[in-house]
């Protein structure tokens, strides 16, 4: 099977795009978005999409404007619409107190969510392939995760998609030869993220030694977490009720009862309270009461009320 | 807070022993299962248990026989029974064309058992710490897995226990300098298993220079995907039925069917099907059927039957 099946059997899978979506892509003129965007654009059509381009311009590199018009001008062999922002990344990360890459993530999505609004674009298309994926449970392992958290990266979350997601290295490479697709090489070699950086060049060619198809096997695992993730979104909206921004969490003394407070956390926009944190609420006695930085949780029956504290306006 | 009573939480935490259990412990000489026994020594009298130790003597070292001494030596110092087997380990992998491991792995628990019946011994303990937990999950990751089997390396499943699980590299490494504890080195160098040895002496300590605490962060993942097991373990008993030896599935429509019928292969003790394989037994149409190695499905309405093909008798 051509790989751009692939791909659109990967869309169609998870729903990824409807009719109509207007999808901008995020390309930095890489192997993996140039490959995402020549693929998106032979299947267009049949996905009844229009496409994007934006380009973030971080001024890292010597080769930075090189690399701008150089996807400009891919764009435009397609007529493609391409957009394009320039910042120094650098002194900005500086000014701020941010590291390179955090930095530069802020600002591309940004510029991403600027162009969506102005253009009227709906949704985000991300380069990421299976690598990715392996990297990021590898680095989540190390450094501390759950069953949900393992699965953080989705095929689809809220408006962002990865339509290559289940690509793997070899795809990709073959890819882009047979179809002579071109593109820079943008190693981040500015990268900070240490841990990453030893995870992609030090751990997962090991993992490769043991098993050539390590990412279709780490892939295949996220899919089954994906639809774990799945399950318990169905099961937070039987348990969970809001009022009067409370969240109202029906306790069935189960696993569940964990995952779902856990998912409530990340709702409210806070980091899920550890595992041991989790147990203390959850084998709170009825009238009992907990705070966790400005979460409030009380417990009456089997009922569990959880708020953000209100923050004093006269406060900063 | 002494490291044995860390052991004895973790032992209590599930119900690893009963009182009056007797549990025969598998111990090399090695630094892991000599900690094991210090500790469940000091431990007895509080959990009320009897202990005896088994050493499995393989031949397969020039200092097997000394090895074996020493044990002996050191359960005559606290009173402890002993008993030894000695077998050429390598000559019956060569006979039954197994590798050196997977003999030596067979014919140990094969005199485990014997032991556990000859001398009335309920449990076994075996001295897996969290650094075995770490290797486990890197490799099932990497060779193919789901979040039922990320699990797989348990506190207590049937009659083994593995009550030092919850002990990291570090915590290992204070106690036998602090306690004196005396030990043999006893690296297995005759190990064929190349994966693991890779994870081992490749990977682990890579994600020790990302998270110093790397064993405690993927010990906090296995303990939610056990308690994840326990979970789909009550759902298993709500929703399957055996009945003349054919396991009758009430299907539900949601995730934990397929996770349902995983375990169900597994009780058939047949590995579990592909998730693509899943995926197609779950969308038959009723009265459908297939049939998989030799396990035999059926569907009625939303009831799957699943039964093993009776091999003939007069077969091999």
């Amino acid at each position: 099977m051509k790989l751009e099946y692939e791909v659109l059997k990967f869309i169609r899978k998870y729903n990824m795009y409807e009719e109509g979506d207007r999808v901008l892509l995020g390309v930095s003129g890489g192997r993996d978005s140039m490959a995402m965007m020549d693929i998106l654009f032979k299947l267009k059509d049949n996905l009844n999409i229009s496409l994007g381009v934006a380009h973030f311009n971080h001024s890292l590199r010597n080769t930075a404007d090189e690399e701008e018009r150089f996807v400009e001008k891919e764009c435009r062999k397609r007529s493609l619409p391409f957009y394009s922002k320039k910042m120094d990344v650098k002194t900005y990360a500086m000014t701020n107190k941010l590291g390179i890459e955090e930095a530069a993530r802020k600002l591309r999505y940004e510029f991403f969510n600027e162009i969506l609004e102005a253009k009227k674009y709906n949704k985000i298309a991300i380069a990421h392939y299976s690598k990715d994926l392996s990297e990021t449970v590898i680095y989540r392992l190390t450094k501390g995760t759950g069953i949900f958290g393992i699965a953080g990266v989705l095929p689809i979350y809220k408006n962002v998609t990865r339509p290559i997601l289940s690509l793997n290295f070899e795809n990709l490479e073959k890819y882009v030869t047979i179809n002579n697709v071109k593109y820079v090489i943008d190693e981040s070699n500015y990268d900070t993220k240490y841990a990453r950086n030893k995870i992609r060049h030090e751990i997962l060619p090991k993992l490769y030694e043991i098993n050539e198809k390590y990412e279709n096997a780490i892939l295949r695992f996220a899919e089954i977490t994906w639809e774990y993730r799945n399950f318990l979104n169905i099961i937070y909206k039987e348990r969970v009720q809001i009022e009067n921004n409370v969240h109202k969490l029906k306790l069935n003394n189960d696993f569940l009862d964990k995952e779902i407070l856990r998912m409530i956390f990340l709702n409210l926009n806070e980091l899920p309270p550890s595992k041991k944190e989790v147990e203390k609420i959850l084998s709170m006695k009825s009238k009992g009461k907990r705070k966790i930085n400005n979460i409030l949780l009380e417990k009456e029956k089997n009922m569990l009320y959880i708020s953000k504290e209100v923050k004093s306006l006269g406060g900063k």
